[in-house]
């Protein structure tokens, strides 16, 4: 019998180094999870992105009910076997995607029904639907069902689309189903307006659940709003409990939540810049597009031990995407979930040593090299 | 100082298992090339390939003169470190890609000038440039820049196309330049017709190239018409030669071929079915967007030890097709990689075996499986 159990090593300031338990395994924190959306992680093999160390996979409620649903995963045996992912798997709830992608929706108390993106077709989502199927899904992380609030808002939407979502979280508490070492999140809310976002961490106090979510973030706020919200949010959560910021995102927003006490990622930048061309490095991120790669021997980044940087010069790479050739989108990607999984070990490693400090701030000033020196 | 070698080990009937060396090491015959037209195997990993049992990869002289072209290669170290593929290369001369895919084409005594694909600019191949190229390339198999023939065609035409090629195929051996391990292969031409192809074969053995290509079938004659064309052309090749049939083909076609004394292949089948969703099996091919795939926990094939099939299910492979996910052409062209290549290696242990005959009808009749019990 496995608890779900979220286990604090040490701290540096608001900063954590942790490990959560789950039914599948443990992933170290802080995190980034690999980003499965439709049970695939775009353009890199299971093998692959655990290789780079990945360790905790999020896959996501809308895509998979619309297809292949989510009573096909049940029956294939759950998510785990269907995608080759023995790990832990965090599943967002489908309220985001739902808003950003879906046709015609009506919101109302009850849910929301609106028409899928890709065939038209009619559906509806209500907390109860949303966590019975994650649960079919065999979720390790089971995300509450939440509105997502528009960026810019007033603040009268703001606090009613946030107390909407906390209603719906009470809702998603009492249907969800709790298995040996799983997990619910509630999402904190409110926008950039801090006292809907403590009115927020306090309703999900209330709830008692297994961790946060804190939602409606980098949606166009800026850096700056964002690193304040924190500051006003995380003291507010119970330090026991993993904080999850959720969609965020590139690597200097990341140090920066680090620094101010997150504990888990997700974005889609490192799988979906790896097939428009764009690659990250240490001294920030390049286009490999550009003439001026086409013939040089060098690899993406000198500093990085992954399987692209030690065998496609750049020259290779900017051939490949000149051609449009699938190699380079997963050799890109590949390099791109290296610099992140890295880029989060480095993190945690300075946390242990009491040394987040002034390892963001070394990550920073190379990462933000003149681009025409990169 | 390696020497180009083709060692025969033994003999069935008319088939043969051997082992070339180059200058970039060995490869055991008959064998089946992973195709890397523009320097990269579509939908796969060198590294895959590799462990799937190919040994000898082929690129396009037409495609890398192009892009990037054969001077950046040579200035980027050769096209084995470019592309991270170690082992030996054979490089196409250019010939059918000029006539399949570039516009305006001029054919003349001297060679032939054309506008690219992909972007309209002018060009000239000549066999001479066609030999510069494949040396700045770094070929380990360079193949003789030849006409290719269009069918059906009046005798009186192949026979001028043919004899054009064997003229070009002359100025080739003068304009290569041997460098330790490679080799240059003259290609057989002359449609359907015995008596063009017996004079091709006459006018290639005058030359004393190191190998053959066989060019101009499998371009729509049919099985029946290419296995009589092989049965009368082999017979009048020197059999210490490696013999080469260009663009083939289907597992049927290289079962049959490999009877009649071929010892290498190339297709892009494998790789072009894997995009598009057709999986090769034991029981003859499926195509894994067809609905009764859609709740399918059995993998691709039940017989086979190929990373895909080892943890995708037909219902997960079936989803990423679906979703036009990149996922989906990645896991089906490792299998069909796989596929192809055990063939071969059943293929060499047959012959080894002196059971060719025996192994040709049994994995025919497997093949042959009704479609509906596949």
């Amino acid at each position: 019998m496995t608890a779900f159990l979220f286990d604090i090593f040490s701290t540096d300031k608001t900063a954590r180094r942790g490990r959560v338990t789950t039914a599948h395994g443990v992933f170290e924190t802080p995190c980034f999870m690999a980003t499965a959306t439709a049970a695939t992680i775009k353009g890199i093999l299971p093998d692959a992105a655990r290789a780079a160390g990945a360790e905790l996979a999020i896959c996501n409620t809308y895509h998979l009910m619309l297809r292949p649903t989510a009573e096909r995963v049940a029956a294939l045996g759950g998510l785990h076997k269907f995608m080759d992912w023995p790990g832990s798997i965090v599943t967002d709830s489908g309220g985001f995607q739902v808003m950003s992608l879906s046709k015609l929706r009506k919101i109302s108390e009850k849910g929301v029904t609106f028409r899928a993106h890709h065939d038209g077709s009619a559906h509806e989502l209500t907390p109860e639907r949303s966590m019975q199927i994650q649960h079919l899904l065999d979720s390790d992380i089971t995300m509450a069902f939440d509105e997502c609030t528009p960026f810019p808002v007033p603040q009268d939407q703001a606090a009613s689309s946030m107390r909407l979502s906390m209603r719906w979280a009470e809702r998603c508490k009492k249907a969800f189903v709790k298995r040996d070492g799983t997990a619910l999140f509630g999402i904190n809310q409110g926008s950039v307006y801090v006292d809907l976002r403590l009115e927020s961490a306090q309703a999900l106090e209330a709830l008692d659940l297994d961790g946060y979510g804190i939602g409606g973030l980098a949606v166009g706020e800026g850096q700056d709003a964002m690193f304040r919200t924190l500051e006003e949010v995380v003291p507010a959560l119970k330090p026991e409990k993993p904080r999850y910021l959720m969609g965020v995102g590139r690597p200097d927003d990341i140090v920066g939540a680090v620094q101010r006490g997150v504990d888990m990622f997700d974005c889609v930048m490192p799988t979906r810049s790896g097939r428009t061309g764009q690659g990250f490095t240490s001294r920030g991120t390049l286009n490999i597009r550009n003439a001026r790669h086409q013939e040089d021997p060098r690899p993406l980044d000198e500093k990085c031990p992954c399987p692209t940087c030690a065998r496609a010069s750049r020259a290779y790479l900017h051939h490949l995407f000149r051609c449009e050739e699938m190699l380079g989108p997963i050799l890109l990607t590949t390099h791109n979930t290296h610099f992140y999984q890295n880029l989060m070990k480095e993190l945690r490693e300075a946390i242990k040593h009491g040394a987040l400090g002034s390892y963001a701030a070394a990550f920073l000033a190379g990462y933000q090299t003149d681009p025409a020196e990169r």
